[in-house]
């Protein structure tokens, strides 16, 4: 084993699993009761500059030197990647039980402050706001790359949602390789397009807004709602009402509101569920712009207040208590532009 | 809202979401830190039969009084039961996007010892034996019922597993529909036997009891080892040598053989990694018997040391930080017949 990321094929899901051995040596800031160690600095402090690999975009004053101060919102690679920028190779002839592939791809961390800011709550809005235009940016920069076809931004907060350090930072993988889950979402739109010539995001939307029994806010360019078929307790999509396919066509004007509407989500949940531990992914259309017609870019947000127990990893059918319905209730805002 | 759980049907993903708000109502043995609570007594410890549901079987000695002392395993149905028995009745016509049906099927509790034993680990090789004669009674009872069309058998131990009971326990779910999950992998394995002729489990066994990098254990009946495309850290199947396709066909030899290798690889995971919190898994054929060629059971046992992060919920696609071959590495064992 060299430790670099291996893709393992398994056929009996027809998924890949990701090998990677050099996932195991991350440093970890949660104890195993999940509470935070003090026995190190925090590596994404401000101050701390030499503790990850050099930047690859800042915000900063103009003129300011690379990993030095000043910044606002820094984007470095990944110490520890789950894809590497390696020269893809094909799956081995004849191996049909056991095929492998290099994990090729980029992996990118963005951290959301200098301070040490554990949740996204502890941002303003103006902070948000230049988060979510670096992830524009870096969406933009990765859709470029000819080797990549697919970029998935994520965020991890506390060791329930995943997360192994504490300071406030998202995550952007570029990937060579379209995942099962990914395709199989795109073939149920390409599918429901090409039945009802429509989105089917769009009419979802549209479904939800006059129903109105799901919504947790409106603004002019976005709808916040809980699924019908939420797969976890509280998830709520942030969505355009307009169509749009891949999120780094968002507007300067569009960020600002988007910014304003997750900040606000995020501290409502906070106060609801009093502070839980969550993700949230930006799920856009892969570079590939066929697809522009029938898909739709959406923010999944879910706290992590329930598991997965032995028969959701076995059916993949998930559990979830709370009604989104009664999510949405508990959730619901109006004032926050 | 009835309180009954309710299958929603996600359009994005094709697949069912289990709405239970029942669930939400569960008594939980554990803290939020992951301790266990004192302040309530266990439901499931002898002398406490009223606080369950009635037994629909117990092992206990002849002519004792059903729901009484004296049993060393028993079963009830569960108190907050994702299926329960009703009439299924079809998708409303129309309602393309927001489709649902009851959830119906049976949902039972194993009750694995009247002590309170909290880890397979603790039990004895004759009480484990007497657990696996039990999974196959349940499950030949469960295909006998004209509405079911599959069971599953699983296992939580653990707060990280999904457990809200501390006392040992598995439970069967009886389902009148087959989960999308489930029929994917049945697609892989009928699609591999069209191709090649041949039991894709079959064929797995062959080449790791041939290459020997991942097997964790052998008998004559039985083999224990890590699979090549690992969703999870140290999972690792035990499965008939021989081509068995469902869980019931087991002959009383072999739930010897099983409970012996069982209940030593969970000894050896838990001085290997310290009491993991575990699921395991019974994964057998549907009752439709056509699959009986191309499917196999096996169990499937997964420590709970790893935690999905925004990556894994997006792409389905699992990180892995142990090759399996160094989890076999560290598993193996031989005597334990």
């Amino acid at each position: 084993m060299s430790g670099m990321p291996d893709l393992r094929h398994d056929p009996l899901s027809d998924r890949w699993v990701i090998i990677a051995e050099n996932r195991a040596k991350r440093p970890q800031d949660f104890t195993a009761a999940g509470s935070r160690r003090t026995d190190r600095p925090c590596p994404f402090c401000r101050g701390h500059e030499g503790s990850t690999p050099g930047e690859v975009l800042a915000l900063r004053p103009e003129g300011s030197p690379a990993d030095g101060p000043g910044w606002r919102v820094r984007v470095v690679p990944n110490k520890y990647p789950i894809l590497q920028a390696t020269a893809a190779r094909g799956l081995p002839a004849g191996e049909k039980l056991f095929a492998s592939q290099p994990a090729t791809g980029i992996h990118e961390v963005i951290i959301e402050s200098p301070r040490h800011a554990t949740r996204t709550s502890q941002l303003t809005t103006e902070e948000l706001r230049e988060v979510i235009l670096t992830y524009r940016h870096r969406l933009g920069v990765a859709r470029r790359d000819d080797q990549l076809v697919y970029g998935l931004i994520f965020k991890n907060v506390g060791p329930q949602a995943g997360a192994t350090i504490e300071h406030l930072h998202s995550q952007m993988v570029g990937m060579s390789l379209l995942p099962t889950q990914t395709e199989q979402e795109l073939r149920c739109a390409a599918a429901y397009y090409q039945s009802q010539r429509a989105c089917i995001f769009c009419q979802m939307i549209e479904q939800e807004c006059s129903q109105d029994t799901r919504v947790v806010a409106r603004s002019d360019q976005f709808v916040a709602y809980c699924p019908y078929a939420s797969f976890s307790p509280y998830q709520t999509w942030i969505t355009p009402r307009t169509h749009s396919s891949a999120f780094d066509e968002l507007s300067d004007a569009q960020a600002m509101e988007l910014a304003a509407m997750l900040g606000k989500l995020l501290s409502q949940m906070d106060q609801v569920l009093d502070r839980p531990d969550y993700n949230y992914l930006v799920q856009s259309a892969p570079f590939d712009l066929t697809v522009h017609a029938s898909y739709h870019w959406r923010v999944v947000v879910f706290p992590r207040i329930t598991t997965w127990a032995g028969f959701e990893w076995a059916t993949g059918c998930c559990i979830n208590p709370i009604a989104p319905e009664e999510a949405a209730r508990q959730l619901k805002f109006t004032s926050f532009l």
